[in-house]
């Protein structure tokens, strides 16, 4: 049944994440709107290396220590104490070549620190701006993988599933999908592919909805286009670095 | 946006149940394959009520002392001391008429009760072969609800979501909509609707495969088949009875 290909499971929330044993898999970490798009961005523009963290002063904190630039948002808006937000537009070559991004974000840094304790042997970042670098680095590394979803304070959410769909329905074939999870994705992605932006409108997709809220169209746009920033971000000691 | 009408959530997993406030909710137990269908069947076949019960060594406790039949199976098997399986065949009305069902499954009975610890205000099983009776019972109430998938051992499954899915396409409308799960449930349905058990089989569901292995196919293809057994399971005091 599995004829020998490695397996690959599609965790669609934080809090389903100890249902996978991590150990010896390479794990993608998704949060597309908009932490995973805008480090695949900074990366792809030349940042040094992008260091995620879980709160605000820990952030204030390794941007002092480090001499790296602070960014992150709470509620929408840039964090008090923090110089950056979380907009990928934020982060041009002019600006933030040759940099350190210390970025904090609550659901994506939360989910790679669980990958971390959890014994995953790889981490990388996925978005859709980054797929076909994530796409040919799983099946280069023809490893077991988990595709994971940051998802929104642990609910599911739409944007992260669509992504693990379409890197199921790029490579799948190369992988054993023994999980419903993956399917559900694959289905959804291929409902939506037509027009990404057009099925989270029309499905009311909640983070759709929370930045569009905030004024924010253009850079859902962005994040939903593909391969705007075509490198991978790879976990290495305690930074995302260009693989 | 909301316009007054009340929430409807799908919960995907009984890991993600803490995610929702149960309190003054009706929760709607989903686990297709195949307790709720086989609960709906005993019911409608003249059961005097089902009495879920989480162990084996209670099951048998309980249905000596209450004179009941005892079903339940473990691994696809009818569990060691117990009389008959989790199969809706096992249920004619010539058999069931009148008699009090004292079932052990895994994941339904857990969901149902954490529903019941998280405070849910009316809790009903649902599945294909009750479907016209949840969507009746729930427009009626008019209050909100939780679509709560049983799940298998907590990993989302096809066929749970399906019927969310289907619940939604029904009556979606009357109800405010704002999880992606719900949104996912509804599109999934639209696609596999024409042909469920079709599309079971190609996504090759994790549950469609186990049961297959035990030559089920005739369980499956009923349990997916609608309103064969139209009645509603209500939970009151200890047990599943007709509303």
């Amino acid at each position: 049944m599995s004829s020998g290909k490695p397996s690959l499971h599609t965790c669609l929330s934080p809090a389903l994440l100890h249902l996978y044993d991590l150990r010896g898999c390479l794990v993608v970490i998704i949060d597309v709107l908009r932490a995973t798009s805008t480090i695949a961005t900074a990366i792809h523009n030349g940042a040094s290396a992008v260091l995620p963290v879980a709160t605000v002063p820990r952030c204030i904190e390794l941007g002092q220590e480090l001499g790296g630039i602070t960014a992150g948002e709470r509620d929408g808006k840039v964090a008090e104490g923090l110089s950056y937000g979380n907009s990928p537009f934020e982060y041009p070559e002019s600006f933030i070549g040759g940099r350190l991004l210390v970025l904090t974000t609550t659901n994506g840094t939360k989910l790679l620190h669980m990958a971390l304790d959890n014994g995953a042997q790889e981490i990388v970042t996925g978005a859709f701006v980054n797929l076909s670098s994530v796409c040919d680095h799983l099946v280069e590394r023809n490893m077991p993988v988990v595709l994971g979803c940051a998802a929104w304070k642990d609910r599911v959410n739409m944007e992260d599933t669509l992504f693990a769909g379409a890197v199921i329905d790029r490579i799948g074939r190369h992988f054993h999908l023994n999980c419903d999870s993956s399917h559900f994705a694959l289905n959804l992605y291929r409902q939506a592919e037509p027009d990404l932006f057009g099925f989270m409108q029309e499905n009311q997709a909640s983070h759709y909805n929370r930045l569009m809220g905030f004024g924010l169209e253009k850079d859902i746009r962005y994040c939903l286009s593909t391969d705007k920033a075509n490198i991978l971000p790879i976990f290495r000691n305690d930074r995302l670095v260009k693989a």
